[in-house]
């Protein structure tokens, strides 16, 4: 609720989130329950942020003309701004608000969009298409159906007989594999997108994307806006097709993570870098995001079907506020997610014997807990030997470098008797070995800090995988169950027959997953290690530089 | 006493030392007060060794004839067994009871020699000296006194009335500078030996050996004697200037050592490596004492006094068992040690001021104490990165090796879709990092190890030089009071005088130790820090190769 409140004792902002307030001025409390003792509203200059708790009286509610409703209720809920149904204008103003509650949580812009899950029949606006180079009619919001061949995939009467599952929080049910199985996801009159596996040398695999592309991450800069009281951090963001930058903030990749996340459900995301509680601002931080993010951008952009992903086209290449609105909104209402995802899916016409691909899942299973094992402990073992390049290793060679400068300096007492050449060499050892200290230090942010970030992000997939598997295992056991009612009388063979058939195509989705991310794999573990390698070898011969440097010092003598 | 002892349970020896006994039988007993449950004796069959006291009951007093009163008396005061006058036979049969002792005791060797104080006309056996190259008459122990112009070191007749130290435990005192400053001295009727010093560029300096050398100490052996009852390692010492091995055990440099101690108290004299209770077989002990042992007789042979000393050639050369007992009876009945030996000095004619000699020693005192403060804190700190070398670094290293070997070994889990060329570099480089990570532990061997050597063997001169300043400004104070005395009339001028000269000759003898000290530390610390840089760049640069050759398995891939 909106209320009012008189200032009891003034006072004087000293940051950029707080608003100073004068004593018997009139505020605007955009809710009545303070946060660690802070509040948040509006003085009577219009400047909008927190003030002490203690520090003002409320005293009712506020004449009705403004701040909007949207400000109240994204101010309450401040995850679910998109609740808001007001006119851009509007939106403007309710985003603003939601900035506050950003610094306030200290999150870098956390966004979760609601789904309202109403289909509609909407079209991207041209604005921020202009410049994609997407310009086949398959991909386009506002295509017509294109019903030949798949309407299969989904049935237009519900009438299945085998049991849901009772945990409606597995995976399994979640991603909507359980309803796609059964049948309950009814075939949609427009289906505008289609994503196709195909049958390589090595199996099952997604139809690559005819426009592949890479993403650069750049220049992370810290920007301001409404007179600095908004401090964030703005990316570049270059796609390679286009080679026109835009610029990204944290939140605008976590919305897009969340539209992909809810449209994709049986496809395997890479998780986005972790928000951040604390130092922000600092550089080591903006370093290691912007690491991340390449590496999490990487991946989508290398996806056949992530790459394709319309929201993610808008999120490359709008650069216009107004459209990037509209586009953000149409996104959010696309109803081809999750379970309704499965109809775009087109699948060869070669049968697989379902007991050959419960073989290569299984193998799989023992493969991807293996390799989670092992990337966990290389994890464990780098972070470790980070944290000794900076502390001990740092110390220990600097702790040397300073007991030599230490000799030499005690030569420089007996002046009339030291050889001057050699108390210097020896002080400059004590150097040298002080820059090997420092070299130390700096050099996890050469190798291991590289390291860690893939890790972490394959971390992520083997985690995804483990799930899918149990979906794909999910989705085996509803195909058996139905086989055995069929073989009982209980079941039409048709219906049967339909699990059968959309139980396929779910095994080949899995298996064009597995082949994505091996293909991914091998490249990005060669990559990793040749990267770490050379950074350890040009380290290494630093070292070798520093010390030859020094020893020619003895030499002169 | 030596007593008789009847055996009341049966001992099976099952080590070197210890000897077995059968019930009933009777024994000799050396010692009766067991050392930790254990005693010496003879059994009747003649063995010699260790039994458990609690097997034997003590029966009275041996018969008359044997042992020697020797073993009991070396048996009762280990420490002194030079105390025992009896003919070689014995002597040998003497000696072999201490090696018991020795065991006992589990020292390498411990021989500490009692002087007996009598001055004799005794002369080095022809034997032990046919090898040397010091021919000069002047450096004979049989040489008649050489009576020219410096019988004023020493006064004839006591008559000196400036008080003497209350502290007879001061190394002013007990290196008999005191003694010697005061005049209380007497110039004995016998010198044979001189010792030079000169007026050099830098000040006073030793004569130098005219015949320098140095010496080797290699191939430790592990030998036994005594059917094996006795074990310990014998080194192969080659002095440059002979090139013939002579081989000693620790007990010998024990000895030379005790025999330069108390002769050349006003010299500054490395420590020998320490006596080890346990561990003396290992390797790693044994090549630790080589490499002390190494660096302490690099100081003995570059010093112009002591690598002319009677002793030390005996040491150096002598190779038949019973010349080298006659010898070292010798060298233990010398009279010219500690303030007898200030009588030998010969020093320049030059007249120096004391004050100026006073202000030298304050500055060198300076350097002397920052000097040590800086090589304890270059030990500590290489103490402890060898310790990490061993420990931390390689485990580290070893740990992310067998990661990188954990991951490339996942990759072989997923056979069909992985390449064998990336699995298998991945493992190699496990192993590579394992090879670091032994590299690092047996860096130390190669480089800390020697240079804690090198600072050990200054910790332990820098703590002389203290001693040595102490015992200067002793003197200082000496002749003062003398001087004071005098101006009052309570003391002729002649002995004001005396004290002078004396003090002068002491300046000069620090002075010239200084000067050795600073040249010898000048090319020490030189080697030292080349040493431990080329070995630095070795290790690193093998590194580098090994990472080399690991980063090239990828870009064949």
């Amino acid at each position: 609720m909106l209320l009012r409140a008189r200032v009891l004792y003034p006072f004087q902002s000293e940051n950029a989130t707080a608003i100073s307030i004068e004593k018997d001025e009139e505020l605007l409390v955009f809710d009545e329950h303070p946060v660690q003792g802070w509040m948040l509203g509006e003085n009577s200059r219009g400047e909008r942020g927190l003030f002490p708790a203690s520090y003002v009286e409320v005293i009712g509610a506020p004449l009705e003309s403004e701040p909007t409703e949207c400000v109240l209720r994204s101010a309450a809920s401040p995850d679910f701004p998109s609740a808001c149904h007001t006119p851009a204008q509007d939106q403007q103003s309710c985003d603003d608000t939601q900035d506050y509650w950003d610094d306030w949580d200290d999150w870098d812009d956390s966004l979760s969009v609601e789904q309202d899950g109403q289909p509609g029949n909407i079209s991207w606006a041209n604005g921020c298409g202009s410049q994609s180079p997407y310009n086949s009619p398959a991909v386009s919001y506002c295509a017509k159906l294109d019903s030949e061949g798949h309407s299969s995939l989904s049935v237009s009467h519900k009438s299945s007989t085998v049991a849901k599952n009772l945990n409606r929080f597995s995976s399994f049910v979640r991603s909507g594999v359980e309803a796609f199985i059964l049948g309950d996801v009814p075939m949609m009159a427009k289906i505008a997108e289609f994503y196709t596996i195909e049958t390589g040398r090595r199996g099952p695999q997604w139809k690559e994307n005819p426009h592949p592309f890479t993403c650069t991450i750049e220049d992370p800069t810290k920007q301001t806006k409404f007179k600095g009281i908004k401090t964030f951090i703005s990316y570049r963001v270059t796609p390679s097709h286009t080679g026109h930058p835009v610029y990204r903030r944290y939140k605008h990749f976590d919305w897009l993570y969340n539209r992909l996340l809810q449209k994709f459900t049986i496809i395997c995301l890479p998780h986005l870098p972790e928000k951040q509680a604390t130092g922000r601002f600092e550089e080591d931080f903006i370093e290691k995001r912007q690491r991340q993010l390449t590496l999490w951008m990487d991946h989508i952009s290398s996806h056949p079907v992530l790459s394709q992903y319309e929201g993610f086209k808008h999120f490359l290449l709008c650069t216009d506020h107004r459209q990037w609105k509209l586009g953000k909104r149409l996104a959010e209402r696309d109803t081809l997610v999750g379970a309704h995802f499965m109809l775009t899916l087109r699948i060869p016409d070669e049968l697989q014997e379902l007991r050959d691909v419960e073989e290569q899942v299984d193998t799989f299973k023992a493969y991807v807990r293996k390799m989670d094992d092992s990337v966990m402990q290389l994890s464990q073992v780098a972070t470790d030997l980070a944290h000794k390049h900076v502390g001990t290793f740092c110390k220990d060679f600097q702790r040397l470098g300073s007991a030599f400068w230490s000799v030499g300096h005690a030569f420089t007492m007996d002046p009339l008797h030291g050889s001057a050449t050699l108390n210097s060499a020896i002080a400059h050892t004590g150097r040298t070995y002080e820059i090997i200290g420092e070299m130390f230090a700096e050099q996890p942010k050469r190798d291991l800090f590289l390291m860690l970030d893939k890790l972490l992000l394959y971390q992520g997939l083997l985690a995804n995988f483990k799930d899918m598997i149990h979906q794909q295992k999910g989705a085996f056991a509803k195909v058996k169950e139905s086989q055995r009612m069929s073989s009982e009388g209980r079941l039409e063979q048709e219906k049967t027959d339909g699990m059968l058939k959309r139980c396929l195509t779910l095994c080949f989705v899995l298996q064009a997953e597995m082949d994505h991310f091996r293909k991914r794999r091998a490249e990005s573990f060669r990559e990793m290690m040749q990267t770490y390698l050379r950074e350890q070898l040009s380290f290494y011969r630093s070292v070798v530089v520093q010390l030859e440097n020094t020893l020619l010092m003895y030499d002169r003598l």
